[in-house]
């Protein structure tokens, strides 16, 4: 390899920078910049992720790594005063893993590493204080035992091995806390760890120190493919061919008596967005110790009592690396003998709210423009400020009926209501039964992600605001409610005992993640303060704190993005919601969902059972009404927006019963002899309905079905126009694949029309267009543009016809398909560029070849998804639709593909 | 409109040459180049097709159309010595239609024009023969009240009136002939068809030769979209802005007494090809009456004893016409006064063996080129040769039992057994539910077109060889005899007398085209000569009298041919008959069709309802060595040759049983509970089977099936190779749509195949390919070639894919989109090429762009279909692939793909 592989840092000059991440990794190249711009930062080294690359690939390093590396711990050694294995004056050191997006808590982690039987006298000598290298040493023995040799437990149910000897040694003192073990304790301990090692691996614990760093580095390389990394980027969208970094650091101790200590915090509140001092620390610990929520830390500002000028120091570095970075940060400390070393910052995982409370208010503060704060905030982010929030009232009530069970920490705001589940995979069970539930554990880690994921809330017994749970949950928006002291979780029995009360497995709980609030039983919900405001008008926007940051930030997005965006909706209210959350006209009004009600579907079912055209007209002239009025509550709510309808699409036989006892009661009702519907059910029986009978293929057989709901429309646009409302319908023809089509629906769709509106004598432009749904329709988009005043990609059938998918088909592969790497992405949640967006871009650049004003939009439901709307922009479309909840969301995506733009 | 609208010919000059059939339409252009080749043909001109277009689009004719007209009838009357519209020497014209395609009997004709109350005086002076005056009026006057003023009867079962008030006649003057009414009788009938035409329609009988004279042209321009025209353009494929000529020429009259004649004849027999004269002719009579089969004609022989010059110059003239045009002559001529006059002369229909055997004599007698002679016949047409023939034992005995009902004229050949229909509808209707019908007709008319088509065999009891239902016939190749004279028909009664039998519709009939019998029952078929030459080697080639003829065009083709021609087979014995047939190896192999034999299913039913890895292994296991012995057949019968092997393709519930019923039957045998083998085929159940879990969607999920596959495959080539055999194994994974798709089944193929060539140690290549049948895989057709080594087009699923469209579900709206012009062919029949061909172009390119070398075949249907052939040529595909019977199709259709590019 020709590229330099590893970049040193230490005293006032690091060789990397913030900006190298891609190289570094986010905490060596942040390590880097701490240390440039003056911050006590132990020296150390990173080695690229470039070499993670090559070792991934060739399984073996650089033939020039291990000079390199050895260069540089010659330079710690240098500024530290001591040397690597040496009996008088050891050097020790940290090696851990740093990928260029943070995976908190995936990979591996080295502490301590360099001790030895010979080492550690030097350490005893030179700090005078045999229990703390005693416990450092059996600290390493443990974590190398189980990182680098892989000694861990055999099953959910065993102890860990080494924890069980510390229990051992504890109960053989009676003692309780690991801290009243002594230093011979401790070297027993060290003993008892090698037996362990031993015993299980099938190498022995090395004493060689040069052995030991490169086991550690190895591992840590490894630990980029071990499952739980290989989940978390899934979920996460990062691609394996990142590659992490490994940072060999010189050792600080938080853990030498109790003016050391160490820390995690945040330079603001990652829960809320509030700029204040965030964090939490232990006395006489190492870090591991905090993020593992094993101990529950100290909430940071009891610092200020313990250690004034250390905390004064602290929260001037902690605004200082608000200042430089821009953004919250997430930094760790150490205190030893009172001289505190930073060792990591990055920025910080943050809540929804916390993400766009921070964005809004950097801008405000004059840290940030408008349009970074735009990409600091993932739009699926918008989600969480539109989730239910505990009806005041209700849980008042509850509390006073004695429901209240006890109070942890808010780790990630909102309400969760819930079946309790002990572990992960039940949850992930209830998920796939569409049951809600709360994933209770007495803490989680990284193998429970993917129950965390399925769960609608997850409450731990132990851990702090930067524990494993608190951490995972912000960044996935859960609600969370931590470290809850007062449970007592057995999960052999499947339950959990809070004072008296014992909760099952399957028992109804209520957390608040915002107060930190259990409750028993289910909890009644209200929306959200936006939805309150804007919509239900229940809230006074002045009155709200989300709703200004909400609408400052939505305000700045429309004013970036190109996109318009339109909304799917066939219902007034729906309509009126849509046009809250900022929509801007109707991008697929479904015309069927319009067929289902009582009277009409025994109407639509005469239609679709009359042996004439006369009797089928008689029933469409009782539809002609209801659908009049329906386009017209529609119109009213979205005076001076387009308004796309669709005419119908389903098959006909979606709206006939299928069981022989429907069969009967349908036949009953209409007076009709049963087998005469039957036989009509089983003459529209299709063998694969999605590419049946439907969409124009209806209109074209049965004109009179088009024309009926042509007339509907331009009827009540007619009466809107009257009512001096501003109209603009657009009527759009599914399904089509051949011009003919097009051109044989449209001109049933402009006789009815042009009659009507000659005959009122009212001034009314419409259009009419088609939905691009089959890659034939992509292909010959020039032949239909001749016809098609407007196009609709109708992305979920161009998925399913272009992919050969039937998407209700789909579970028996899909899943399979991305949990083994087949495919990146679900192809229904999000466009799949490659082959559907090829498709549309030729779809686009065809339709404008023949008419270059050709309005075009998206309206499946790959509208509403961030990377989606994203797509749509990069090829040239005029708008998105997507459902109401979608639509704020949409307008930040849109705005963010601008800037990427840029 | 700039051109030349109007184009004379008489006398020994013509404006036209016969390279002008798009302008002059074939008639209008051959009568001019008869004329320039100094045959007798009657003085006239012909309006051009482009003034048919013209008409058509703007429903007038160009202004200066008069003039030209008027000018060219000048010319007429100067040759012909007459005046139109004359008292004394009146000029008559007939006025026929002539498009570039012939289309017999489609469009409208009218004779005599030119006759009215006065200038019948003229013909009767001149002629001195009142009778056939009369007998001109009376005929012309019906056809313009039929053609022109549409008067016509109102129902099938209506009789015409013109004919019933000639049965009225003839019913008071006691005769039984038209021949034996009198001139007085006739002029009765004149008068009284004027007054149908009064009360019928609206328009009067015009007595104005100039009103005639344009009434008759606008009525066969609009002919053009008469519903038989567009029909039988349909069928045929002749694009509708095509535009007929129309011709008007003096009249000559073969009704002027028993010196007078017309007649139709060929060059060649148009049956069987032979070069011999072959033709009929009535006397006295006009040709419609030799065309429309009302009168049985004589056979042209005996001309020669009637009027022995004049059928020494008819010879002659066959011979001239025959050499100057190079391909078999249909000629009408007529005879006035032992005079000859030739009408007109065009290329004659023929079946498909007269279509091989005179390309193939055409080219021994020096006429034509072998490649001329590959684009004289239809692809299609070879089918002709391969239908089966009756057993002549059967034949036999059935005439010893006295089932031998009368003898027509073989006017098809071939042999047709089916159910007796007397109308087109009831053909129709029997097609669809797949019954094989013989539709008998006292005699056919275009509005029978459809019906024909739907029939196995047509039978007539009127008409002769070039009668409507023989030429049609002949076109569409269908069995047919024709003119049974013994036949009474009753349509009323849907029963038919023959002697004393009565057969009534529903009962069986055989009629034997090539010999013309006919006869009672259903009588057992042979494999026609060729298969019997070729595989059944039960007929010495040399013996057979096709065989040489099809084995000459055959070598012919593959001389020219580019593309290779592959089969789909998956059985021995269909391998040896494509070989036969002339497939160069296998294009598709489809292992499914191997899983359903009795002890198959069992173990694939096991493999399916496994509960674990193990069990499914147990039962794949069993399977091995019966797939291993069918690739080993196959490769057997293939040596030397490639063999595609498709991977499993069906969704599992294909194997299933599905009624209640079944699923106990098939738990008990195979000892299961019913619930469990309930519950699997209830969870393996798809809503869209075509889009669900199948192709190579099964093999990634579960490894072991394609493993087995594979090692059945590989082992059997490896034991053929120890036979000495040639073996090229390529393995073929359906439904790809993801390059990673083919990369994790290409993965398990090469572990399987590997590890048994090293452990055979043989020499075997083999190799990994994929189908393109779904757009998203033409699409990113560069990233699977990376993957791939060979490409094979599925074009039923990619247009099922492509167009969105079922093939099962698509009887609702196709046939009627075909019907009403939004598409012009049946997707499914030949490819789409706009859309779907589209896509393979890009497949093709897309992945040549990746791999130069790549393989490129189709196997879906299309494959064996001519215009798809054609098509697969011209993208530069390597082979096609179709089933064994349509490989000969294939070849020769590949061959004039090359020719047409030249």
């Amino acid at each position: 390899m020709s590229n330099k592989l590893v970049y040193y840092f230490g005293g006032d000059k690091a060789e990397g920078r913030a900006e190298m991440k891609n190289l570094l990794g986010g905490k060596g190249a942040n390590l880097a910049e701490m240390t440039n711009i003056g911050l006590p930062v132990p020296p150390g080294f990173t080695i690229t992720t470039e070499v993670c690359i090559y070792f991934m690939e060739k399984n073996t390093y650089p033939s020039e790594l291990q000079e390199c590396v050895k260069q540089a711990m010659a330079r710690i050694e240098t500024i530290m005063n001591a040397k690597f294995g040496d009996i008088e004056n050891p050097l020790l050191v940290s090696v851990r893993s740093g990928a260029r997006a943070s995976m908190p808590g995936m990979m591996d982690t080295i502490l301590n590493l360099g001790l030895n039987d010979i080492t550690i006298k030097g350490l005893i000598a030179r700090t005078n204080n045999s229990r703390f290298a005693y416990d450092s040493y059996r600290r390493f023995v443990q974590m190398y035992g189980d990182v680098v040799l892989g000694v861990r437990p055999k099953s959910d149910k065993e102890i860990d091995p080494f924890e069980a000897a510390i229990e051992a040694v504890k109960h053989k003192r009676g003692v309780k806390l690991d801290v009243e073990l002594t230093a011979d304790d401790l070297k027993e301990l060290v003993a008892a760890f090698k037996n362990i090692i031993a015993e299980r691996s099938p190498v022995k614990f090395p004493e060689d120190p040069w052995e030991q760093l490169w086991g550690a580095i190895g591992a840590v390389f490894n630990s980029w493919m071990n499952d739980r990394a290989i989940a978390y980027r899934k979920l996460n969208n990062i691609p394996e061919t990142w590659g992490t970094a490994v940072n060999v650091q010189a050792m600080v101790f938080g853990n030498m008596g109790d003016t050391s200590g160490t820390g995690v915090a945040f330079t603001r509140n990652p829960a809320t967005g509030a700029h204040e001092f965030y964090g939490e620390y232990l006395t006489n610990a190492q870090g591991e110790d905090v993020v593992a929520g094993i101990r529950t830390p100290k909430p940071i500002r009891e610092l200020a009592q313990e250690m004034p000028p250390v905390f004064k120091q602290l929260d001037q570095v902690r605004l200082t690396l608000d200042k430089h970075f821009r953004d919250m940060q997430d930094f760790e400390f150490t205190i030893q003998h009172s001289k505190l070393w930073m060792l990591q910052t990055r920025n910080g995982k943050r809540t929804g709210l916390a993400a766009i409370r921070i964005a809004v208010e950097m801008v405000d503060e004059g840290l940030i423009t408008p349009q970074i704060a735009l990409t600091r905030v993932q739009p699926e982010q918008l989600n969480q400020l539109l989730r239910p929030v505990f009806d005041q009232k209700e849980k008042s009530k509850a509390i006073a009926e004695k429901k209240l069970l006890t109070k942890g920490l808010n780790a990630g705001p909102g309400a969760a209501t819930g079946h309790i589940v002990f572990n992960a995979r039940a949850a992930e069970l209830a998920k796939e039964r569409g049951e809600d539930v709360i994933l209770v554990r007495i803490e989680t880690s990284p193998e429970d992600i993917k129950g965390m994921n399925a769960a609608v809330g997850i409450l731990t017994a132990r851990g702090g605001m930067t524990s494993h749970a608190a951490l995972v949950a912000r960044q996935m928006g859960k609600v969370c409610v931590a470290g809850c002291g007062a449970l007592e979780i057995d999960y052999n029995a499947a339950a959990m005992k809070v004072g008296e009360k014992i909760l099952e497995e399957g028992d109804y709980i209520s957390i608040d993640g915002t107060t930190g609030e259990v409750l028993e039983g289910a909890i009644k919900t209200l929306p959200s303060e936006i939805i309150q405001a804007l919509i239900d008008k229940t809230l006074d926007p002045a009155q709200s704190e989300i709703y200004p940051i909400y609408a400052k930030l939505m305000a700045w997005a429309d004013a970036e993005r190109r996109l318009k965006v339109r909304t799917n909706a066939d219902q007034p209210d729906q309509c009126r919601m849509a046009c809250a959350f900022g929509a801007e006209g109707i991008g697929l009004c479904r015309t069927e969902h319009m067929f289902f009600g009582g009277e009409r579907i025994i109407a639509v079912r005469e239609m679709i059972l009359a042996n004439t055209a006369e009797e089928r007209q008689k029933a469409l002239d009782k539809l002609l009404p209801m659908q009049r009025e329906d386009f017209l509550g529609i119109f009213r709510v979205m005076d001076g927006l387009p308004v796309t309808i669709r005419t119908l699409d389903p098959p006909l036989h979606e709206f006939l019963p299928h069981s022989d006892a429907d069969i009967a009661k349908v036949a009953c009702e209409m007076g009709l002899p049963g087998e005469q519907v039957k036989t009509k059910v089983a003459a529209l029986h299709e063998a694969n309905p999605m590419l049946g009978h439907r969409g124009c293929r209806l209109g074209i057989v049965y004109p009179e079905i088009t024309a009926m709901q042509a007339r509907a429309i331009i009827e009540a646009a007619v009466q809107a126009v009257r009512e001096g409302v501003r109209v603009y319908p657009e009527i759009m023809i599914p399904l089509v694949g051949f011009k003919n089509e097009l051109a044989a629906q449209a001109k049933v769709v402009r006789e009815v029309a042009d009659a009507v509106i000659k005959q009122a004598g009212v001034k009314l432009d419409y259009s009419i267009g088609t939905m691009i749904e089959l890659p034939r329709a992509a292909v010959v988009a020039n032949q239909i543009a001749e016809e098609a005043e407007f196009f609709s990609f109708g992305t979920n059938d161009l998925t399913q016809t272009a992919l050969g998918i039937s998407r209700d088909d789909s579970k028996g592969f899909i899943p399979f398909y991305i949990e083994h790497n087949i495919i990146e992405d679900e192809p229904f949640q999000t466009i799949d560029q490659a082959g559907v967006g090829k498709l549309m871009e030729w779809g686009v650049s065809l339709g404008r070849q023949t008419r270059p004003s050709l309005k075009v939009g998206i309206c499946g439901e790959h509208g509403g998804e961030p990377r989606s709307v994203v797509f749509c922009h990069r090829i040239g479309l005029d708008y998105v639709s997507c459902s109401p909840f979608r639509v704020p969301i949409a307008r930040l995506a849109a705005a963010q593909a601008v800037l990427m733009e840029k």
